[in-house]
C-alpha cells in the first residue's frame, strides 16, 4: 500500500467562496504513483466543506443563496421570513457568546459535509463527466487548511 | 491489496426514485474476494445521491416530499410558502439560464450526499440490522452511472 | 494491509445527544498499530449520525435546535411556522403508520450523514485544531451500535 498526504492552505478574499480543486487532487494522486485506490479530500476546519458538483457559476450562486436561507448568518439581515425563523430562538447563535460570528458556517459545514472520497482507477480520479471537486469556504479571509490523503497501490 | 470497480447504469421511469442496491454492492465485494476492506458507492452524476437508511416505503415518500420542500423544484408549483421562499430570489434557479430545469436536483445531491463508504468485515457489508443502501435519483429518465469501488484484502 | 474493527454501543439517557468519541477512534487506531490509513466511523442505525465539528456546548445546542426546525419531530409542537410547514402534508410522517414516532430522526440522519472517514497520518487522527468526532443520537434511550473500521499500514 502506498500513501501520499498533501495539505493545502486557503486564504480567500471573500468570506464565502467555492474553489475548484480537482486538479490539485489529481496531482496528489500522480505524485503517489497510485493506480487503484481512494483519495480523501477533507476540510480541516469546522466552517468549510468539500463538495463534488458542477463547475457552473449560476449553480454556485444558487447554492450560496440557498445555504444562506437554510443556515442563515446572524451578521446580516435574514434573506426572508423563512431564514429569519431558521435563526436560533435566543435571537443569535449561542455559539456567538464567546465572540464568534460564524454559527451559520458550522451549519453549512453540516449541510455540505466536510469531506469526499474520490475513487482512483488506472491512476485517474474516477469522476463522472460533470463532477468537479470544490473546496467550500464559509468563513474565510484567514488561513485555513485542507487535507488530501491518497491510499492505494 | 485487491480492488474491484463496478459501474452500474440507471435509467429510471420516474424523475425521482429511490432504488435499493445493497445486493449489487455485496455482489461487487463477493466478486473481489475481499474479507476486510471498504466499498465506496457513489453517484457519478451531480443530480443523484446514495443514501443508507431503512427500506420502508412510507419513509421514502416522506423523504421525497421533504426534499421537495427544502430544495424546491421550479418546474412545478411550490409545495407551500416555505418551499416558495426557499426558491432562488431571481424567481428561478440561475442554473436554468443554460436551458436546464434541474437546479433543485443539485441541491438534493448536496443534502443527501453523493456517496457512502460501506465497511466490509469477514467478506460481508458490515451494516446494521435496518441499514440498506439506496441509489437516489433526482433527475432521471435518462442513463446515469454509479460507481462501486471495493478495496481491501 | 492491517485492519481493526471496533463496535461501540450507546444507550443515551436523552432522546437526542451529541457524544464526543475522538478518543475512542484514536484508541482503535492505536490498537491496530497503523501509521498511514483511514478510520471509518459510522452509525449502524438509521436514526443516528456521526459529525466532525467543534466541541462547544453552545454550538451543539444551536445545532439541535436548528435540526428540530429543518427536520421537525411530530411528537411535539413544531418550533414555529417554518417547522410546521416542513412536516409532511398528511399531518404526520407516513413512516409512523407502523407505530414508530421517529420520522424526524431519519431526516436528521440524512442531514448530518451517518458516517465520516478520518485520515490517519503517523499513527494519529489527522484532524484540524478544532475538529472533534461526535456520535449524534436522534432517537436514543435504547442500545444502538456504531462501527469504527481502521485500515492501513
Amino acid at each position: 500500500m502506498k500513501s501520499n498526504t498533501v495539505y493545502k492552505t486557503f486564504n480567500t478574499e471573500g468570506r464565502r467562496e467555492l474553489i475548484r480543486i480537482t486538479e490539485e487532487v489529481q496531482a496528489a494522486v500522480d505524485e503517489a504513483g497510485i493506480a487503484e485506490g481512494l483519495a480523501l479530500v477533507g476540510a480541516m476546519h469546522i466552517t468549510a466543506a468539500v463538495w463534488i458538483n458542477d463547475d457552473e457559476p449560476g449553480l454556485h450562486e444558487d447554492t450560496l443563496e440557498w445555504l444562506d436561507k437554510v443556515a442563515p448568518p446572524s451578521w446580516k439581515e435574514p434573506a426572508n421570513d423563512v431564514a429569519r425563523e431558521l435563526l436560533p430562538d435566543p435571537g443569535d447563535y449561542r455559539h456567538h457568546r464567546g465572540g464568534e460570528d460564524n454559527g451559520d458556517a458550522h451549519l453549512k459545514n453540516l449541510l455540505v459535509h466536510h469531506q469526499v472520497i474520490v475513487p482512483i482507477t488506472d491512476g485517474r480520479l474516477d469522476l463522472g463527466p460533470w463532477q468537479q471537486v470544490f473546496y467550500c469556504e464559509f468563513d474565510g479571509r484567514r488561513p485555513k487548511r485542507m487535507i488530501i490523503k491518497v491510499l492505494g497501490e
